[in-house]
């Protein structure tokens, strides 16, 4: 707790000293990301709000394999670890946390509070993206374009967008690290993430995947429905209810352009 | 250390008066499989050489959903729990101990080491499995089948063989059990089940999965192979390398038809 408390105090002098050089800079307030230097690493550990022992796990974390292909640096392997970290603190809390849920409603549960998109929408919220040091022309518009769809969905989409999984790797791989650098400390992973994942999807929150939940509302109102499966055609699918068109889904991925339009037809029916 | 101590003791002692018990009904040595008593509970604690403080937990984790519908009796929660921990242990013990492993090899790896298959070897190694309480008419033949089919593959037969996933099960609810009842206790858990685990599967011994080995060897050699499907009639897979048939697989599974096929062209080319 001393550590912990001594941590805290050097992380507020970095964010005063943050503060103060931005106000030599320029008198008025403005978020960080207008600024022309380019991000340093060392601002993670303020948006983490923990200092690393061992600075060469956040260079580590925050390196993707295109970026420093000489010296193979590469935050895989702490996403590796990251990612059973992760699983394994949220199997914890959900467990305890709901001692009637069904281990299939506790699967879903979990994988909606760390899936893909989940993580990839924790990074652009904490803007950690602007760390990632990498050699990927096409991340940038990937980022831009799924930050501008989760606009549309608060919470999760659940299948609907399709998340650029680096966004979600620097995710687990920063808790790798914490993890690694914290000599494997549970606790510590869960009070720097906890507040980072926010807002956790719960019980109450979730929802049902767009398919089951027509499935489920076709069988309870006895109707039936079927895809008509228009891919080769037009990159769609088309939902009929009773023989009857009501809804059309198109996405590059035919998954989705499914979800799209199940999605469309719960609207409608 | 003191109370693992005074458990190893009490566990001492219950095995002393077990071993007592049995010389009192009969003189000669013989397994505890071939008495006639029902398994107790209990021996489970002699097995994984731990004393639950919570003996509510070891009957959890012990019982089948098909046992006591009334009560709703169910080892699936910590099933999943447990799930989570192992996953967790073995990411661990590979990060550290091979740090040169790639994610790709490290989660190849590790899934020798907590598939179904392996976990249901161990339940069967250590004879978890009599302990079970269910009501699972064809489990018991499921079980010998299994257990006939490994001794075959002394290690792993890489997806060859169909395990019984209630075997696994009741490793990894065991596993819940002693962490929930260890009061979330990593280390304990590892002292435990490290060596019920038993022997690991490491870089050296893993074998590669026959189709993925095949396509290996075929790429290394340039030569062509395909598989011939047969299923519909006769449940079957052929495999030709440069257009002449050099293997078949049957199996009640297309997919493992496919592996038996693979694994016996990789024997005889």
């Amino acid at each position: 707790m001393e550590t912990q408390a001594h941590n805290k105090k050097q992380l507020e002098d970095v964010l005063v000293l943050q503060t103060h050089a931005l106000n030599i800079d320029d008198e008025e307030e403005h978020p960080p990301k207008q600024e022309e230097t380019p991000p340093q690493l060392f601002e993670v550990e303020a948006i983490l709000k923990y200092e690393f022992k061992n600075k060469q796990l956040l260079e580590e974390a925050f390196t993707h394999n295109t970026y420093d292909t000489e010296n193979n640096l590469s935050y895989e392997r702490l996403e590796y670890i990251g990612d059973a970290v992760l699983n394994m603190l949220i199997t914890q809390e959900h467990y305890f946390l709901y001692p009637n849920l069904s281990p299939g409603a506790l699967t879903r549960l979990r994988s909606a509070n760390v899936d893909t998109e989940k993580l990839a929408r924790v990074a652009i919220k904490h803007e950690l993206h602007r760390y990632l040091r990498h050699k990927k022309p096409l991340l940038e518009e990937q980022i831009n374009e799924f930050t501008k769809a989760i606009s549309e969905y608060p919470l999760h989409s659940y299948g609907l967008i399709i998340a650029p999984k680096t966004l979600a790797d620097i995710v687990e791989s920063a808790i790798g690290a914490v993890f690694i650098d914290s000599d494997k400390s549970f606790e510590i992973v869960c009070k720097v993430f906890k507040r980072l994942l926010e807002p956790m999807i719960d019980p109450n929150t979730i929802e049902k995947h767009p398919i089951a939940e027509l499935q489920e509302y076709c069988q309870k109102n006895k109707v039936d429905f079927k895809f008509i499966d228009l891919w080769e055609e037009s990159k769609s699918v088309e939902v009929f209810v009773n023989d009857k068109f009501v809804a059309r889904g198109s996405h590059g991925s035919k998954k989705k352009a499914q979800s799209r339009a199940a999605k469309s037809a719960l609207d409608l029916i």
